[in-house]
């Protein structure tokens, strides 16, 4: 077992994403030791991370050192490891390797991955986007299929290379799907010379009616129609029932594609099977107004691995603003409890709104009864993004990325790094190649 | 076979390095079409991979995708491709999947990368630094031996975790020691709450007298002083007899360690195997006085997998310059042939210099007449490095990251990403964590 001072309340936070992070923010002058378990050494900014897939950014420009935010407060402590499991009788967290590490008070916040919806096996011909390896392995795909292209003298093999699918209609779907129509018919247009980028083929697949479901219908018109002038294929209504190596299956017909790329459905990381507590169908973990889950007032489980309710009943949506605002709360009611406050009053959320932006220069904003879409939405977006970046290095290196991208076309990571075992696709489609 | 247009001269360049990267640059005007085939899709800037490991720069920021550089040039095609052979009595290149590729005149430039003297077993203890894998691999297993040793209650154990090895005196050796120690000693500093970093030990093992031995004696000495004050230790005469998962052999005895990393010795790619001719002892290919191999006018092998002799019968060094100049040189030779102005002058290599960085505020260079140490040689290094990167994105990019990290000990690429199989150290010794 690790050792701990005891002298002070101990508050393990495991996960460093939004919520984690806000958490152990909102508990500077709190009378606590605080430690953050991750099994990353960095927090992620995700909403970018499409970006990194699209080569636009690089992936150490949404990621930052856990520690090195946490520098100057010496009564945190960050270690990188893997959590595999709690024991709630004896207050401790299970790591990886059998190590146990001491709570008090335990902060859940270990965010969700993706779902295939039992079919697992199609996640290595359809790749999700969670984290910098799964952006950089969708970067290196798309990349490669129009390299793959510009070698290959078979017409259909070459449009097969040049078809992207993307299956899933909401913000990463609908972002995706801009983002590589805009890279083959402006960044990549002058550099192949028996490739034409311009007959790169994108869709994107919904099951549901519409794009973006949890925007006004209008929103979802406007993107779709936005999406479909910068050269992307919207099919609405139309579930995928196979994906494979060399495509995917819809409406009983075989749509072939060498690059596929899953955004369909998200899964709740395991913290409420660690807990013994109940979860909903996406295996989030149910708990109470106060954000802790049915008999441990001790444990906090927030962001996407919770299921939470808002003041309507409706359930809290799995979006950054939500996990800060339920991290921010966690760590008051902490502070209540440490100071003899303590604080009783629900979590409370405020929806700030919805925000998803479609290729380089439109966006769609959605704040209840401000309702944008076209450029200016866009220029919020990016602000706001900005903003939200933590550090002035980084803000100012994803401007200027921007800037360049924006202005001249040009993206700045366009390297194609070599994937781990499971590039099926390449491997199905070399031997077409010949 | 891939169909070309046969009605003029074909030139292919296999490899987009500094030399053919300059063949090709060169050949702009001259009435031939031009190929260039390379197994990546960029042009990678060597000289900063140890930045990368160093967790200073991203690999996006010393890599540009080939096919953009020359996307201006419509008679220049670019193939992402690997090659396996050359037939030279049909002229052609062979790609790894069996296709075969047409030329009248090739450029045979595809490098050198480690060689392990036999000890090929070593390489998954003590990775080289070649690639931008490579760079990423020991960025992650520099991090992580820091993170692992934060979780580590056992003494020895963190001694072991926090000794790096690097095996090579050489300047990749010079730079990668100089940067591990400032990043223990500046960056991580604050960070850490069980770790002291400034416990953190560095051994540079260089089996010969002394270090950068390209330089004069004077310039070795003082990089060796100015390495033991930023708390490197520096064992010349030490040749490394073993390399494990736990540490190296060294003098009969055991230097435990968990990051090791080879700078020791290069190995020539199979160009000379190709084209079944001579070889030197490290592979390069003997090439005549206009670099072309015997019997085969029309076949150029340059950079460092050729041996060419200088003017004074030493071998041309392989570092970037010299590539270059005998990119530009090959160029010439090419228009001349195709002109009817073939030149016989004989390739002359111009020395200009050696440059080695000791940290990020000193460098020692030798240019001849002009020798210089110390922070003088470091701006003219930096301001080189920052002259022959590749456009204005990245040049401003570069000197933003160095700004940082002078400024404030910052380095914007401090993420560890999942290495592929291989990665013994972290495998062994998380036994011992418990």
């Amino acid at each position: 077992m690790i050792k701990t001072s005891r002298n002070r309340h101990q508050v393990v936070i495991v996960g460093a994403g939004f919520g984690g992070l806000e958490a152990a923010t909102h508990l500077e002058g709190v009378d606590v030791d605080v430690t953050i378990i991750d099994r990353r050494n960095y927090h992620l900014f995700q909403p970018l991370l499409y970006q990194v897939a699209g080569a636009s950014l690089s992936p150490s420009e949404i990621a930052w050192p856990i520690r090195y935010l946490f520098r100057d407060r010496p009564e945190v402590r960050t270690l990188m490891a893997e959590v595999e499991g709690v024991d709630k009788a004896a207050r401790q967290v299970i790591l990886q390797d059998g190590t146990r590490y001491p709570y008090d008070t335990l902060v859940l916040a270990t965010g969700a991955t993706h779902a295939y919806f039992g079919h697992d096996e199609w996640s290595k011909y359809a790749p999700g986007l969670k984290s910098l390896e799964d952006a950089t392995t969708i970067r290196g795909r798309i990349l490669s299929a129009f390299e793959q292209a510009e070698l290959c003298n078979d017409p259909e093999v070459r449009e097969a290379l040049q078809t992207f699918v993307i299956i899933g209609g909401g913000p990463t779907g609908v972002e995706l799907a801009g983002t590589i129509a805009e890279l083959a018919r402006g960044t990549l247009q002058d550099d192949f010379r028996s490739v034409d980028p311009s007959k790169t083929r994108v869709f994107l697949i919904e099951a549901g009616p519409r794009l973006l479901p949890v925007f006004p219908e209008k929103l979802s018109e406007y993107t779709r129609r936005a999406l479909e002038k910068l050269g992307v294929s919207v099919l609405l209504g139309a579930p995928v029932t196979e994906c494979a190596s060399d495509g995917v299956m819809l409406n009983g017909k075989k749509l072939a594609a060498s690059t596929i790329v899953w955004a369909a459905g998200v899964q709740a990381s395991p913290a409420a099977r660690w807990l013994d507590t109940e979860s909903d169908r996406a295996g989030r973990a149910i708990v109470g107004p106060d954000l802790t889950v049915p008999g441990s007032p001790n444990i906090f489980v927030i962001g996407d691995t919770a299921s939470s309710a808002t003041a309507d009943g409706k359930t809290v949506p799995g979006i950054a603003p939500a996990a800060k605002q339920q991290g921010k709360y966690v760590a008051g009611q902490i502070e209540g409890l440490i100071t003899g406050a303590r604080r009783t009053a629900a979590f409370k959320y405020r929806h700030q709104g919805n925000l998803a932006t479609i290729g380089r220069s439109l966006a769609v904003i959605d704040m209840g009864k401000l309702k944008l879409s076209g450029g200016i939405a866009w220029w919020i977006w990016k602000l706001a993004h900005i903003y939200f970046l933590i550090g002035v290095r980084n803000r100012l290196s994803v401007a200027m990325s921007w800037v360049w991208n924006h202005s001249v076309g040009y993206r700045g990571a366009r390297i194609i790094l070599r994937e781990k075992a499971s590039n099926a696709t390449s491997g199905s489609l070399d031997g077409k190649l010949k």
